[in-house]
């Protein structure tokens, strides 16, 4: 398998992210329900009573956790191996669900899981060496060159058309305009993120990188791809159910980030035909178990919700920001929705606890 | 890749015969349609109907045709190859059925067929290279190992009890029963075929085999399999349901084939830890798929039911050979069942036509 120590950080850390951020999801549902019992106000009927439950916080802290390490991990490994593990997490807030909150896991759902790990190990073998970086200049030099600068280009443009021309049109009828726009600007944002990270473990390493203009241009990138990519997330999910938002949004955002990294950082040069087949195979398995899981998740749940739950009007549970503080999702949903994996899960919770 | 020459003609061949394989089920289909159209009465409520039908004569011969390349790609790839690929008749069955006879293919169905490619094309790519053998006596010499007379042992010893100890009493409460009897004598008969196809692919490249006793001790060896596979497929299929049924058998049998190929052929010799996780990884998805596949054709089954058909008892759809000339199985069901495929697939339309 050859795997460089890199590497093995690199897929480490995004292995402890994946468990992190499934795991936060069930600590922060448990402390919304021991809220819930201990005031008599669920949050998504506007009961605050879950900032005072230190099971929500730690839930919280677990979360961020997990994101800092799936920061990390970019640092270290091709974002061809760190972003498809991001579908981990699924399957531990799916398994949790099933031991802690006897949420009842539907047998697909197992078959989904099943897929998403064997489609992991298949990308984990196969995955690329990373390439050693010893300054910010050579990133730049890998995102001015001109098939890049063509795939940011194409970016832009397409963005563009569809924030101007499609959103105000089409936006709130076809679930793609926005989940698009996201998802484009995903792709640009791991670039982005990736750079900044190796910039910082480059810094940390003793090469101080925070001296060139570069890094701070990058860390500008960050913020703006970010904020563009949050914003009409939450739009999408403002607009459409969540079951229906989150596996296309995962295969975009994913698929997108994957296509700029193979072409940024060349992750696929030197690598046999085979390997490459292998991998393309690989990720096409954990899609297809990630939507497995989505798509039987909203099998419970309709069954879950009568038995456990006072009926809320489905109207209610697609919308994210309903302004009563805690979203209704927390409630309503079963573990991370996809939209939540990947490097910018937290954009979601950043969003509910306004 | 580096695909050795037998290696890609035992690919070819699996292909081939899947393609055919798959396709009788249709053309079979469409000539019972067309014969109950024309004489009004439905195979599945007496009618012989069919028999004068060229077309359903036509799947029949398509279905032999297939039959044959999958003995012959035995002869030439490992069948840790060739086994697997018998998923792929299940797809092309499916494809067909959606565009020639409009039967729906249920969402979840497509995500099953995109699964059981992906999972293939991983296992062809990390097969092991098919080992040359140049007389029956080699293998003879490989059936008798240590470790290969081991697991035939335990076979022999495992058949025994289920088919005296718990066939009479359980045999018709656990679908496990009959399901593993013909699963674990489905593994020695793949065996068996194998060593007969090498030495009659070995007779007519020049080197006669025929003049040697253990040539005819293979051909008995498989009749004997072959018979006792077959007989308990048949109860195991009279006695519950075939998309219970199905599946069950195709992941036994499929597994314990590839563990009695990867014991008697050393398929695994000399290949890298890498290939053979990918592999298993790849049988995981293949099966994945598949069990997809067949759960979500019985969501259709249920619906496709009420608008095409009259209502028929679910008890009828269950039994294999009613005494009514063409089983119900063929008006039922959309595609073959998985007991279908890999090499037996003949064995229950050989009843069927009883």
């Amino acid at each position: 398998m050859g795997f460089s120590k890199d590497n093995l950080t690199g897929f480490i850390l995004a292995l402890l992210s994946s468990g992190f951020i499934g795991a936060s999801f069930i600590i922060k549902k448990k402390g919304l329900r021991r809220a819930a019992a201990a005031s008599g106000v669920r949050a998504g009927m506007g009961g605050h009573a879950y900032l005072l439950e230190p099971l929500w916080w730690f839930g919280m802290i677990t979360m961020i956790v997990g994101e800092v390490a799936n920061f990390v991990a970019y640092a270290f490994a091709p974002a061809v191996l760190v972003t498809p593990l991001g579908a981990l997490s699924i399957i531990v807030s799916a398994v949790l669900a099933h031991f802690i909150l006897k949420e009842k896991l539907h047998k697909l759902g197992i078959l989904g899981c099943v897929m998403c790990i064997a489609g992991s190990v298949i990308i984990v073998i196969h995955a690329p060496q990373e390439r050693s970086i010893s300054s910010i200049q050579e990133i730049v030099n890998m995102a001015t060159q001109p098939a890049f600068l063509l795939y940011v280009g194409s970016v832009m443009v397409l963005v563009f058309i569809l924030i101007f021309y499609f959103a105000p049109q089409y936006g709130h009828t076809n679930v793609l305009i926005f989940t698009g726009i996201c998802s484009l600007m995903g792709s640009l944002s791991v670039m982005s993120v990736k750079a900044l990270g190796t910039a910082l473990k480059l810094t940390f390493e003793g090469r101080n990188q925070l001296i060139y203009l570069e890094t701070w241009f990058f860390m500008f990138v960050v913020a703006t791809c970010v904020i563009t990519q949050m914003n009409y997330l939450n739009k999408a999910l403002d607009t459409f159910n969540t079951a229906i938002v989150s596996p296309i949004y995962y295969v975009l955002f994913t698929t997108l980030t994957i296509v700029a990294s193979i072409i940024m950082f060349k992750d696929w040069d030197g690598q046999s035909a085979g390997s490459i087949i292998s991998e393309i195979c690989g990720f096409i398995v954990v899609l297809s178990g990630t939507i497995l899981l989505h798509v039987t998740k909203d099998f419970e749940r309709s069954s879950s919700f009568r038995g456990n739950y006072t009926p809320l009007s489905p109207t209610l549970s697609t919308r994210l920001c309903s302004g009563n503080g805690e979203s209704l999702k927390h409630d309503v949903e079963e573990g991370p929705s996809s939209e939540e994996i990947g490097y910018f899960k937290f954009t979601l919770d950043d969003v509910t606890i306004c």
